[in-house]
């Protein structure tokens, strides 16, 4: 037998070697670079997912990366809010409804964009909600209840994320006259706009924030590509995608903002982390109107596409969807299909849908005072060929209000869906993933944050102790500490030692030394009862 | 520098590679066998095993193996029913409702279990409905008409199966004047038992069929653990597994009957593919009981249980999972949750669900004729202290499955559920997998067979020519063929050429030459139109 050579064993187990590494190690070659983008359906359960494939005729991108499951459940309720369900999803702690940023027992959290922030990454948000409503909040703010949309707003500015894009530039303003009435259920008789009197949108624009501002999608593609990004596209949220071409053609698509905040944020020289809302599925599903959530999961299913591109072309993004919670119990099938379910083609379904050209908010806001052009609103919903008692039920609903709901159960009804609720539901969820560092498997929400800081290089219980009760902490130092709340809107913590006074103002990522200013690494949290500060 | 010995190199290269393999490869080192166990929770949407762990208080054995989600529609429809579901799922063909192992064009395809069966391997059956309910007739029998129970049955005798384990004994017995209604709300107005006369049983009891059978839980349990098993534990469906213990002690658990089979299958030398199928869940779905629901859920995740830990200590068993379809719309959360969905802790949910002792079929299953115990029956379903409304609706109920509406109505109230209908309903839904070649992402339920089939080492696509229309292919051959329906429930396909006969008679696996048994290897199929055969 001839002797093989030492040197050709070596050079057949090299490149057998380099056959059997696992082909996850082909990414992070080229770059140390890290990046998340984290992506949430408000309010989508899987049946409306499936009802939009259906409707879109093709498969969805969320299709090519389904990984598992996600329990949603609040440290409360076996039915989560948005507050308490991005919160978990931000900081890894379970809260109670309502909290933003906030244990249960109402003290701040590190959010997980925030300790990105603090581990030298680039970060951004992107809604079609205002960016104030509590997904985008739960991210980056801190308050005992989600409806302190001036609180958030000014958290929010005082953060200096790299990339903000949404709605919400009512909230940037100081208080106007003007009331507008919200469709979320959630806001209805909130007043617009800041009750502080402080006017955050100067201070964006300001040359010292840095923020090229735009506040349309003409300004959003022609913005500079460097340097930080704030784009506020509607006082409250950005309309439905179905609605928007007709009805705010100057507002952007999630697409489309995912695509800028991404270029932006891809320009960072550690990386980044992006959360993603689709906001208003939710909003639609709350209102029974199948129409406004196919919108949605459609115009987010692009953005996700957006986001897949980029990660599929970088090899060190990972990318996570998910939605927060079920909302409306939807499902293909009703009351009227008991008994022939199984004889119904798509079209069944989708088929009623597709006539509609608006949702049904869009719909009715083109109705006129005086109803005189009922039919034709009834039409763009889709709604042709009512018989007279369904015409009648239109035509005697009170408010408009009550006709979306007449509109929605009809719909409902042509296109055999079937609704449990008109509020959040509590099952199990899908959770989609791409890149290195993906989960699978059913997890918790407050897994998530952990995943994505594991991936990122660093631990969220190491930014576990990162704001201190100030009371106590300045007292035990021997300072004297007060909450000055003269300013009511304005309150601020006061430690006085000696000669010198520190003014903590709330919201604010300074304090002030005599007057002098100095900056901190995170904004000032006042919880109504105490008062948050990080010091080091 | 001291030179490295070359021999050094090669054990550094060689050690690397022992670690750089996938875990995956520590499988299949110690034997070639290979198995599969795939396993259907019938009728079981994704708020049905979130509400279950809710209730048994701890995480399921599903928890473990998510791994995705399937597509469940079928070839006619956004809605399947079981049986297509199951066609799909056995054969890789999606197809008309009803049609069971049949093409939607009416023409027989071989199942994966008999495509395994052909290639060495062992094949099982276990079931808590009749056997010859849509989901385990799907894998086991080709008719176009899943109420054919009778068909059905006798296909699966003459499969040769090594194990069949659940109900369904009346459809093995010739015609008897017993008529027993049934609760799936599929075969309401079905005789029970064979009209064609055949007594199945029999057969089955022969020597010659080297089935060992049983009849009862403790037969189960003390069968020999070689050779075939029959098991025939209830005339039709099992007992709901809540109500099993005091009303059908003598029927054994869905995890019982995996446990005897997988332990029979096992003794295979080249080895398994056995369907479990929790069937139950699905009847009390349509009935739109949730204890029901819950107790199915409950006993099939213990039959996963079972299922996993053979695989775990196998090593080379592939377990997946899943539902059929979804079933009833049920929520955590309902119209009277609209508002206050964020602050329902667990409880409010399963603490009503707790005081059942009986599903709803259970607990009227003890109504007597005259009611005097409704109250008492009331109270096995968990339903105490009803005001006076509530009570009169009950005792005004106009029959017994009235009464059981009113009292799944007022449990899913008192539980806080919602319901969308008492049909299928068409999202996608959850799939779960271990072991070595398990599928991930999202999936067409018609998908599934090719994955057991190629895990097993075969091509389902080798099989799809198997049967052949008998009369065009023999009379090609230049034969004469009549279908002889003299005994209009035993047809025969006669083939007549020279001086031989040669006889198919429907359902079996056999044909007689000029009267001489000749076997075959697999059953003859009688659509009603067209007789097909395998012909080698």
């Amino acid at each position: 037998m001839k002797r093989i050579k030492p040197v050709l064993i070596i050079l057949i187990l090299l490149s057998l070697l380099a056959f059997s590494f696992p082909s996850r190690c082909s990414f992070a070659v080229n770059s140390t670079k890290k990046n998340v983008i984290f992506m949430i359906m408000d309010g989508t359960n899987s049946d409306i997912v499936t009802l939009s494939r259906w409707y879109k005729g093709a498969g969805l991108n969320l299709d090519k990366i389904l990984v598992g499951g996600v329990r949603t459940y609040s440290g409360e309720s076996a039915i989560t809010d948005s507050a308490a369900a991005g919160t978990a999803m931000a900081t890894g702690v379970k809260t109670k409804a309502d909290h933003i940023g906030m244990s249960q027992a109402g003290e701040p959290e590190l959010t997980v964009l925030e300790a990105a922030k603090q581990s030298g990454y680039s970060t951004g948000i992107v809604s079609t909600s205002p960016i104030q409503h509590a997904t985008p909040a739960a991210f980056t703010s801190h308050v005992v209840d989600r409806n302190e949309f001036g609180d958030i707003g000014e958290q929010q500015v005082y953060q200096n994320l790299d990339v903000i894009l949404g709605g919400g530039a009512a909230w940037l303003k100081p208080k106007s006259k003007n009331k507008v009435k919200n469709d979320d259920g959630m806001l209805k008789t909130k007043q617009i706009s800041r009750e502080d009197g402080e006017n955050l949108l100067s201070i964006i624009k300001s040359s010292e924030s840095l923020y090229s501002f735009t506040a349309s999608r003409d300004g959003l593609s022609k913005s500079r590509a460097d340097g930080k990004l704030w784009g506020a596209f509607a006082e409250e949220d950005l309309a439905y995608d179905f609605d928007r071409k007709a009805l705010k053609p100057d507002e952007p698509t999630l697409a489309e903002m995912t695509e800028a905040a991404i270029e932006r944020l891809s320009s960072s020289t550690k990386g980044f982390f992006l959360m993603v809302e689709g906001s208003k599925v939710d909003w639609a599903a709350h209102k029974n109107d199948p129409v406004g959530m196919i919108s949605e999961v459609l115009s987010f299913d692009k953005a996700v596409g957006e986001a897949l591109e980029f990660a599929e072309r970088d090899g060190n993004t990972l990318v996570v969807a998910v939605t927060d919670h079920g909302n409306s119990g939807l499902t293909l099938g009703n009351v009227d299909t008991d008994k022939n379910y199984k004889s119904q083609p798509q079209d069944h379904f989708v088929g009623p849908l597709k006539k509609a050209e608006y949702t049904v908010k869009g719909a009715t806001s083109l109705l006129k005072d005086d109803r005189s052009n009922l039919k034709e609103v009834l039409g763009k919903y889709g709604l042709d060929g009512l018989n007279k008692k369904e015409y009648c039920v239109m035509k005697e609903a009170k408010d408009v209000s009550d006709l979306e709901d007449e509109m929605v159960k009809l719909m409902a009804k042509r296109a055999n869906l079937g609704f449990s609720t008109h509020g959040h539901t509590g099952e199990d969820v899908f959770l989609y993933g791409f890149g290195p560092g993906k989960p699978s498997g059913l997890v918790e929400n407050v897994e998530l944050p952990r995943i994505f800081a594991r991936y990122l290089g660093f631990s969220l219980e190491s930014f576990s102790d990162w704001y201190m009760d100030g009371e106590k902490f300045f007292e035990e130092k021997g300072y004297k500490v007060l909450i000055d709340k003269r300013d009511r809107d304005n309150p601020e913590m006061v430690v006085s030692g000696g000669e010198d006074e520190l003014r903590f103002p709330e919201n604010k990522d300074y304090y002030l030394r005599n007057g002098e200013r100095v900056e901190l690494r995170s904004v000032n949290v006042y919880s109504g009862g105490r008062f948050f500060v990080h010091w080091e």
